[in-house]
């Protein structure tokens, strides 16, 4: 296996027995894997936890959800078998546009299928079988990993004990469809695009670029801006904002890929539970494990409204809304508090299960 | 004059008798302005009303603002001498980035100064001398037209008197800043924009249309895209909002210049009432002529809290918030409301003067 972008020293590398059934009806193969795990499996093999990363994450939760990780905390790997996988059409190390096609030098770029949220987890399925995983005691996801956890709980109901879920939605919106789009027209338009056959040396640099300015407009909020930046300008006279956004467009460039970019966000937007499962409502009615639903009262890109709808839905559910200025980031951003909700989530499951562990975190 | 971009047939031209002295200290000219006028101007030359145009408007307000035009209505040209000019730095008539350099067959382009909102203000007063007018009765404008409002009422305080302000902002927000350079970023990234020297025959269409669609998620609303667009497909596959989007792209590209779109992003991007005036609060303190602040409660752009914030600054101000699902586009879209509105600010504007008036609206 092998992609144009370094993954983290600590990636290992599954390559599936099978290829896979897309949703697409196109069969796909062979699918590498690139995962990491914490902590150790246990002889029941009872304690696997599934974290599902967002957009442009990757497997290493150490880098991205470090709070979230360690003795104590709301993944504790004193106790449980935490195992992140790259996604699907990721360029960290599972099979994705950026990988190359075998027997070939030159990347599946935009050959590569398209895929759903739901191909995502059934290569992870497919994954945690050849890890010897065959239950799961929670998934948990924000953003493109929430929608990743409610297909969880829906494609495999029998495998998995309970979901949390943050700053996410049952169906990408029109809203979301269109910010989406936009950020790929942006990619588009940059010479080097060349429709997606674009060379390792000359990526669309520029495009990504814009796209990802466009896309932390949308990440954060106009509250959050405000107080961070207000109208400060910097010696060169530009606006302070300006300078840290162009540094978060230049930092996306230096590790993702654009094809990547388009790939998964197009996969975000077949993004409906309810599609196949008589909508929404029914599909979410049927998900028969404790769900954890966290909104962000500042997220304007999945707002508040949409995890209610999801909590009013779901049997047995929990909803709570994480107070914070930062917008959708904030699953990301508020660590500390997401760990806290996550923890009394696990602790209370624990205790309704009848299960008595004296750990400080559950 | 002459611009790239067709003005409509109705539109007059009036060149500047002086160059300006813009906020830059730059001295700037010949200056020509685009202008339409509706009605007659009164021998007492008091009953001029000037209408501002939004960031890709012109002077035609019959086409974006009929609703509010005709007889009876909030402008009514049986009674007000309705005026509107292209603002500076526009492509509809006035001296833009896309005018031809005096003596020359080249537009200015990149090498358009630098504007402000008050430049533009100042632009309409000395154009407005021209016509003969010493006194507004109203100045009336949304977004960025709102903008030039309260800098009309700022700038040239004894010759107003009444502001109608529509979802607009006192100084330009961090986030709105971001979501403008997020933009401009898009167009930079097209292989046509050449650093601003496209020619006309070859713009940078596909960067100007990205900026326009990631400006159009930000002039609607979530709900609006919902309610309209839902996750309907076309024949094609892709998402009708997809489709939507990509038309309002390529509508923009057929109308607008790219420099242009430049220029009066950042002039936006300038805009602080506040500025050399001893901050925001000082500024909207001083303004001694009655005014309406009307927020749009689905505005993301500009959002209520912003408008609630002028007019809490406001002495004689009416704050009015319009309920509608269509955000920031709503003080165009809402004509209806925003007719009514306005007519029943003018109305208490005229009773409080002791004008009485018999005209159906004020």
């Amino acid at each position: 296996m092998s992609t144009n972008f370094p993954t983290s020293p600590e990636t290992s590398f599954q390559k599936l027995p099978a290829p896979v059934r897309l949703d697409s009806g196109r069969v796909f193969g062979p699918v590498t894997v690139g995962y990491r795990t914490w902590g150790t499996l246990s002889e029941r093999r009872d304690n696997a936890v599934l974290v599902c990363h967002a957009l442009t994450g990757s497997a290493d939760v150490d880098r991205w959800w470090g709070g979230l990780l360690g003795k104590g905390r709301a993944l504790d790997p004193s106790r449980d078998f935490i195992i992140c996988t790259n996604v699907l059409g990721g360029c960290y190390g599972t099979s994705g546009p950026a990988s190359l096609r075998p027997g070939s030098r030159t990347p599946y770029g935009p050959g590569f299928p398209e895929i759903t949220i739901r191909d995502m987890v059934r290569v992870q399925a497919a994954f945690l079988a050849e890890l010897g995983v065959k239950r799961l005691r929670l998934v948990i996801g924000g953003s493109m990993g929430g929608m990743q956890a409610l297909e969880w709980g829906l494609t495999f109901p029998g495998k998995v004990d309970s979901l949390a879920v943050l700053a996410t939605s049952a169906r990408h919106s029109a809203w979301c469809i269109a910010l989406s789009e936009a950020q790929r027209q942006a990619i588009y338009a940059d010479p080097n695009w060349k429709g997606g056959y674009y060379t390792p040396e000359r990526p669309p640099s520029a495009g990504l670029s814009a796209a990802r300015m466009m896309a932390m407009c949308a990440y954060r909020s106009r509250s959050s801006f405000e107080e961070r930046f207000s109208r400060r300008t910097e010696a060169s006279g530009g606006f302070e904002v300006e300078s840290w956004l162009g540094h978060h467009g230049q930092e996306l460039v230096r590790r993702f890929d654009a094809n990547t970019y388009i790939t998964l966000t197009r996969a975000m937007d077949t993004h409906d539970v309810g599609r196949e499962r008589g909508g929404v409502a029914a599909a979410l009615g049927s998900l028969d494990v404790p769900a954890l639903i966290v909104a962000i009262d500042s997220d304007v890109l999945y707002p508040p409204v949409e995890q209610r709808e999801i909590a009013s839905l779901i049997p047995d559910c929990e909803f709570t809304s994480l107070s914070s200025p930062h917008g959708h980031d904030a699953f990301l951003i508020e660590e500390s508090e997401v760990n806290d909700l996550v923890c009394r989530f696990r602790r209370q499951s624990a205790n309704r299960a009848g299960i008595f562990q004296e750990a400080a975190c559950f």
